[in-house]
């Protein structure tokens, strides 16, 4: 199985080598756990190295996300001008409503009537970029939004596995982020995480009233891998994971 | 990323130099953690720079919010006379209303019939004030009483991303608070922590039968932060956070 | 903000100097843990300065709550009859209907079908009162079977904080008990304690096996309040809370 | 307030002296902590003192009762001969039918088509009964039955409160029995603890892998009372309570 | 009270000499935790004094609960031979239809269309043989599959308890087979556990990283028996309790 | 009863000699746990003595799992060849379907109109290649997308035996993979764990922040087996069990 350099300092050293190409990753993490900036670091490592990347917004705009991105010396904007990087803005607002001042809010978003983004149609958009553009790593950030329509069990795991599939159709290896609702680590695992063909998880732990904040890389499948849970910071180069640091 | 004071004394050390300007913060705590305290010094703060600010008032009268904030010495309704301040009073029942003594019950609130206070009529009323009295801050307090009604998951999140869009498309800095249900660390983490740029948790601990005031910094996009649980009062000045202790 | 003695020996040092006068405060405690005690204490504390008492009583019969005082020397008929207290018998069953022996069961309660008591028809009872007979204090005991039959959490929220409105409106400060169903201190917050202007619970803890009884002032809005566990007993003058003591 | 023995040793040394006269008591207790045996030893010491006991059968019929109570020395049927304990057998399968061996099953419990025993029916005989025979003791074993089918919470609030005061209106003293679900001291309080004007908690307790049994009186309007839990055990004559020993 | 060997090792001890003749006893326990076997070995003890025994199958075949059993040396089809046992096979797939090998799958189970075994139509069965065949132990393993079809509460608790009375009237003694859910020893109780006449729990318990098997008797109506945790194995002939033995 | 090699180095140890040949044995894991691995293990084994095995994916693509299982040494494509190893790739995604690069996406799994997998046509076809191939062992993997769409316990029940019944009609050992998702020893039972001939847990456990492997054989009817946790790996060779180790 080939693999690919994560771009994420020491994680590469607990998968051996790297992240297997051309799959689908899911990473879980609660909010302020870096879920974004490991996203972005993912595919500003790949245009080091001309591998062009996709970051599919589904939450932030992307004018924000670079800006907020510049505090780890990314600067997106000259990626996007060198063709390296591509944004798909998936937030349900759409550009073109954003124009004119007061729409958004009276007959958009909260009357919900707005045309809705689509797994289909963030499918078919970012197919035709990918092939059009070689574009080599996919971002979806989060996956939340777009799969918490299908409220019937069986439904909802139908539709995350058909997105992984055309996900991974594109042939591009893929970091797909979803929400982490608990603070502990005894928690239930979400079907999603069953269906990925990777799973990373950003824990923020509270242990004994010192919040933790540890990666843990819980399934990658064909690659042999660290099981345990490994300390990491935000600093102001992104994420930097502690390979051979324990937690507690 | 520019900044701008919160005015919560040992606050702005734990994010560097302030809070990030033009940004909606959310501000989760329980009931005596100190919201609606934290939201006015936040205002009372921009008020000292020339800064007007915006209170919007979901749950209590602005008149009680003026008379308690008194035990802080801040003298809310000079500040008003002096267009340092500005209150929308969005408590269900209706300023007009009140004038009648009895009807308030009879008519209105108890029979659900009085015209809905919605997140569309707020951000209506917001943005035009915010436009024509050059206000800078904005405080809604809480936020929990305008998505109850949104009981659809999906639409939840869509109403609390319009709304945090329309705050931050004023151009104003926003601090949001909302309802905290836990009385431990381990707990749900709620969907808008996932949806707001900035997360600031008031927590009260209860640790082997002492009461602990706490504050966290869960989250803030695109500042370096510090993630640890700091211990805070609430003394004759307000909100006072001791940004190098530990709690426990 | 002005204050009012609770009655409550030792209670009123850890409020500084008393409750917050006109406002209304949320008692919320188990089975057992006195609040119908507190409730008719700061009652009968009122009544000796003068301050004429209303106690609405929402499960319990006023005779009931009449003998069971008794054990604490209170002579609640004796105030009454003095126009120092006043007793509102808000329980499901009328006393008009009371004296046909057999028909309470056959045709009234069980059967769901006799006029029920609403949060409407006790506040403009109440409202009447405490206009015609000076009233200042006003306590409801209990909140619980009022808010019962509002299921859907946005019209609870309303109808809660417009019982709380109209209770204001009288200008009587009032004592409102809640039902606390958890036995630990780690426990899910009620909306209504994000509502009251004040908050004190009265908890019944379970600690390693010896029962303790601990109250604490969790919210007291305007007013700087001792936030920790503070022991009380129910002795044969009432509750008697211990203002220095810790719990454990 | 006047009192009565129990009947239970031990047991009124934590009441002071016994349990309130005319009272409603709810004993709430797991499977097999006793709670027939404390409502049996309750009529029969009644019956000691020439006060008639009335004891209410939901679950169980009276003949199993009688045959179980034998192990401890207490001969129902004599007492039943002599007039100064009766039974109504209010378990579903009513006496008559039961004549027709196959009968119950094949059209009666199953089918859920037998005429139901009801709360009115069940008041309706037992104040006849209590009027003609001068009974003082009456024991409803378990509650349970009667109140699952009121499912929605006000409805079920109503109908406890209307059959403890139902119980109260003939002014006997009353041990109704209530299912504990729990296995630990940490548990949600039932909305029928808040009603009753006593609550008798029988804990069964898993300490360390020990079973303990320790009772806990709740809650007893109207008398001071001890709030530890105590040591009991059931041996040949009974339930007994080690009212000053500790359980751990 | 008649007693009965239950033909497990040192149980008997737990419950003074044997279990109650002619009650219905729920045994309750997880996956793995023996209750086939404790059901059997009852059987099979009662077949030594022949007292002709009842197994009513309703997850597992008759065949392979045989096949099963010979690890423990119990030829039961010499049993059956000899008149000493008998068994229904109440499972949903009926014995005539299994002859055609693809119809069970087609027709049958999955588009849950057969004829549904009932509560009713095993009663009938079982009441018909033992009066045939003069059979004193009966055991139904499990209830599950029979009670899962009532979902209302209160229907639930009429049928357990009319299937308890059914099995009463033939004056057999009953086992009654239960599942367990929770893997600790604190766990909510199921309402079967308050209707039968006794309950026997088998704990498969996680302690500290070892599993242990203890045996509880939690309720025995009108038996002083033993209420501790008693460590238990499952050896080659059958289940051995240890009843002097501490589980830890 | 006859025993097969499992295949899983040390396993077989814990079993006395094997699993029982001709059953269905129920794997439960979390994700990461090496459920697939195990599946695989246990067909390759066969393999080995020329029994022929089926592997029926229910997520996954068949060869996707092939380019996994290589990093174990295992080729599968060769088994299957050599006509030792068959595939069934029951995802919901046919190969036919698959051809055409856009339409799983657009007319297919998110719309959810493709005709289903079923339990039924599952059967069949393993059914029909058994008989023709000789096959002696399948693996199920995982059973999870099957049973969800049965919603109604009591239907769930049925439809999990009756899937059970034919895989052991085939004459076949079984293993039949089901998601875990607890992350703690404590956890809810599955009801399939009660209808299984035996049950495997493969528990990934977070203990004081050191990430635990260990498998437990929780169930296996018919066959005396080691019941303590066990630590295993997943090594180069695929799964290893340490069936004298302690966890810890």
């Amino acid at each position: 199985m080939q693999k690919i350099k994560s771009g994420i300092k020491g994680l590469d050293d607990l998968l051996g080598d790297g992240i297997p190409k051309g799959k689908c990753i899911l990473l879980v993490g609660g909010p302020g756990s870096g879920k974004t900036i490991f996203a972005i670091q993912f595919l500003v490592e790949g245009a080091k190295f001309d591998e062009a990347g996709l970051y599919i917004s589904l939450d932030e705009k992307p004018d924000e996300v670079k800006e907020e991105m510049m505090s780890f010396g990314w600067d997106l904007e000259s990626l996007e001008r060198e063709g390296k990087l591509f944004f798909i803005d998936a937030t349900p607002l759409r550009k073109a409503d954003r124009s004119e001042k007061n729409i958004p809010i009276k007959t958009g978003v909260l009357d919900l009537k707005i045309p809705e983004v689509t797994l289909h149609s963030i499918i078919d958009t970012a197919t035709e970029l990918v092939s059009e553009e070689k574009i080599k790593r996919i971002a979806v950030d989060p996956i939340t939004a777009l799969i918490l329509r299908y409220d019937v069990p069986s439904e909802r795991r139908m539709a995350v596995l058909g997105f992984f599939d055309a996900l991974s159709a594109t042939g591009c290896t893929s970091i797909i982020t979803s929400e982490l609702r608990a603070t502990q680590l005894n928690r239930d695992i979400q079907p999603e995480e069953f269906l990925a063909q990777g799973v990373i998880v950003l824990h923020t732990i509270n242990h004994e009233g010192t919040i933790i904040k540890a990666i843990q890389i819980e399934k990658m499948r064909g690659i042999k891998h660290d099981v345990q849970l490994r300390p990491y910071v935000i600093n102001n180069k992104g994420i930097e994971v502690f390979p051979k640091d324990r937690t507690f």
